[in-house]
């Protein structure tokens, strides 16, 4: 056996080690019973264990070394293991066992602080994250290198901070000014108002994910507290929740996520169980969920496609036609929480924890300050004081999860969806016919056939700039949002 | 650290790890979307090679050479390591992770081809898994070794298939006699014969399961094809199904589930993820499976409770009172389904199945010829021919999971219910009056202590042993099936 193959079928176990993980966490959230997550712990912490021996095992270095890899595919695969080869080697295989362990347990502490709204029972749960967590970036990063640097590499390769700090710089002040304008304009956008039953809407939040071509046979759809897609390849899941009175937060959570799912499932099969064999990285993954909920699922087209349906399921429910339906899924509104922002705001949202997790990372902000910190630069960007730590510092489960340079892959990713959007646009005139009958395929197998079957054959970058024919940058989003928004409030 | 203490550490990554394996079986039958079988198949085979190398680390023999354990429980500890330990050496990897293969893709085909009554589909797989097994068994038996005894020592240690003939022999002409008079003397007995609605019978079974003690804060109960229990320590898992017109199907395989799983959730917690943190061996689980569902969940004293409580749930269901409740819940009558034989019959399902899996491993039997000679004997045995392979050859999940030498365990667990039935009748004198009150909590408090606290601490004739305070044997079991349905049957 060739170095390369004998590199690749070690790798081929990797992988479905990998997966499996992947699956507990999936269980740990959608199944899992209260009283296991001590045992969960010590059982994420050893398959940790055997994940960080396989990927820092020296037999790699040696089969990197003698592998001589043919044709693109191949040389992807070799780039791909270099890079986590490299990365694992430098994380010592107790720090990486600690972490495993210490968010295992913390995600029940944070469902539980979060519903007590108790920040106090979280803190030092929190402290303990960020100092594994700044200790991991450190060994990364190497003298003279920046730990968040290091950890955002883990989730959008070949970016810094620095660079993501440039881009929020340039989009900053058009969203600003375009908020500021909104909620000036005093705009009276009808709500839903209404009980819309829980059954209604998993029923047809499962609809509109095979809509969007979400492959059940494939995948499945549980409750959680927190939306979210998980797997690769021939078993990808997704969850969603229900809110009573506000269908939408189903709905459209359902969509995200698939936007997700189906990248996963769209990959090429001959990369199943490949490192190149799942999407290209967290920006491009948010691209996908973001274009499917919001410049596909809230454009002025599909919501009249949705409309209806609605109507269909839950009778009458207080809006008047289609036309102020689309503005009810497109309301500006004052809010608290980062998942049921708008479009217009949720960038700002991002803004937020990136800044603050870069200054936790960087040692310039105690966790114990923490509270005190969001509160004060939440009132400073969106006028309202925080009242609850759910409403603030406790809303999301990333940090609980030790995922730090995590947070500014959403914008990335609705960056990245501006441009996407830009060329489906060019290559599709008739698009907004095709979503008005509730027909996505035209839509998303042009996003299959331009960038998700690449799975992680390109570097983020690259398949953007492939799908899109240009590079990107954050001009399409700014003017697709103007447009949108401008017209639809008349700023 | 000490030889024993780096034994332990090592061994308890390997239990989660174990432990994790168990839980992507329970998924594959709860939760796995169809389609993603393949890949599955790969995950199981990575994760049990994994488990194999770890169970047959050199490390452990030079482990156990320096280990010094002291007292009863570490003494335990090193006899249950020593045992894999010696099992695992002779077993190849590349063995190994072929049988968790192929044994993960059967069961999609198993499951197929039964609803398709299509032994043809099945048939290639089962012959690739028996000899996949039989090459096991001989590897583990040695030269001169019996390779069914080999596969047997996996799930009852220290049994043979000799003495396990010899018990049945022992145990057969004291059924067969009773079940030729019960079915000679024709008595009418009064049969469900009414719809059940699904939810009210998976709400009815969640609150038997509580009943006899099961902690859903450490478990959960989803429906899936087959019963099954899963899982030790924090986290113990049990499924069930339903059948609308026959609700005991449900009720009595949860209660029988939940004997299973009570067993390992209430292993002292000091042994959690140790090798002793688990039932003593699969005849000793059944045995509380066995007397949860019948010598307590069958008994008149509890179908009187039941009654009501069904009476409650599902309105009246056309059976007159709860002495007929209870002749209906105890009725010995033809049928083709292991699972849902009564008591009297039960053990003639098992012993067609333990002379057929040991021709089959023998090699004096081929899959090929396997329908045939079920047929053959099942209309022997029972007097009634198989009509269809889902009543037959096709009906149980266990040849297809790989499970040989497991199906005599079934009635070692009866054997050893009896015993332990007789032990608590005369520690518990006012039982009858207690589970005629749907209180379990004596019953089930005296079966934890004297028995399912120790776990794996003694092998499993000692530990009956201890609890009984005596030798398990085939006369109380014999004595308890004569007394009860000679009553019933006026036989």
């Amino acid at each position: 056996m060739s170095a390369f193959d004998a590199l690749m079928a070690f790798q081929r176990e990797t992988e479905a080690l990998g997966q499996i993980a992947g699956r507990l966490s999936w269980d740990q959230e959608a199944a899992m019973p209260k009283g296991a997550a001590p045992q969960r712990g010590e059982e994420m912490a050893a398959i940790e264990a055997v994940l960080h021996a396989r990927r820092t095992d020296p037999r790699i270095g040696d089969w990197l070394a003698e592998a001589r890899p043919e044709g693109p595919v191949a040389a992807a695969q070799i780039r791909e293991i270099q890079r986590s080869y490299a990365r694992n080697t430098k994380v010592p295989a107790r720090l990486a066992a600690e972490i495993a362990r210490e968010t295992s347990l913390a995600h029940g502490v944070w469902a539980e602080a979060r519903a007590a709204e108790d920040w106090a029972a979280f803190e030092p749960v929190l402290a303990r994250i960020v100092a594994l967590r700044r200790e991991e970036g450190a060994a990364l990063a190497g003298a003279g290198g920046d730990a968040y640097d290091a950890l955002i590499e883990d989730y959008e390769p070949g970016t810094s901070a620095a660079e993501i700090a440039a881009l929020f710089d340039e989009l900053r002040p058009g969203l600003v000014s375009l908020r500021e304008r909104i909620l000036g304009a005093e705009v009276a956008v009808p709500v839903l108002d209404h009980g819309f039953d829980e059954a209604g809407q998993l029923r047809l939040s499962a609809e509109l994910a095979e809509v969007f071509g979400y492959d059940l046979a494939h995948g499945r759809i549980d409750k959680a507290v927190h939306p979210f897609s998980s797997g690769s390849g021939l078993d990808v899941r997704i969850t969603t929740r229900t809110d009573p009175r506000d269908p939408f937060n189903c709905i459209y959570s359902t969509i995200h996520e698939v936007g997700h799912a189906t990248y996963e499932q769209a990959v090429e099969r001959d990369f199943l169980l490949t490192p190149i064999g799942r999407g290209a990285s967290m920006g491009v993954h948010e691209s996908q969920s973001r274009i499917y909920e919001n410049q596909l699922g809230r454009s002025e087209a599909f919501t009249g496609f949705l409309f209806n349906r609605m109507t269909a399921v839950f009778g009458e429910f207080g809006i008047a036609d289609a036309r102020e339906f689309y503005r009810a899924a497109n309301r500006v509104h004052r809010g608290y929480i980062r998942t049921e922002a708008d479009e217009v705001q949720y960038n700002l949202h991002i803004m937020l924890r990136f800044d603050l997790e870069r200054a936790l990372i960087a040692g310039d902000l105690a966790v114990a300050d923490l509270p005190g910190a969001w509160n004060e630069r939440f009132a400073r960007d969106f006028g309202v004081p925080v009242e609850r730590p759910s409403q603030g510092v406790l809303q999301d489960v990333h940090w609980s999860a030790g995922l730090f340079g995590y947070f500014p892959t959403y914008t990335l990713g609705n960056v990245y969806a501006g441009c996407l959007h830009e060329a489906l646009r060019a290559a599709l005139p008739d698009l907004d016919a095709q979503l008005a009958e509730g027909h996505l395929a035209g839509a998303t197998g042009w996003l299959r056939d331009a960038l998700q079957r690449h799975g992680g054959l390109y570097l983020p970058r690259e398949v953007i700039t492939r799908a899109c024919g240009r590079e990107p940058g954050a001009g399409p989003l700014l003017a697709y949002l103007e447009a949108k928004f401008g017209a639809l409030y008349g700023v």
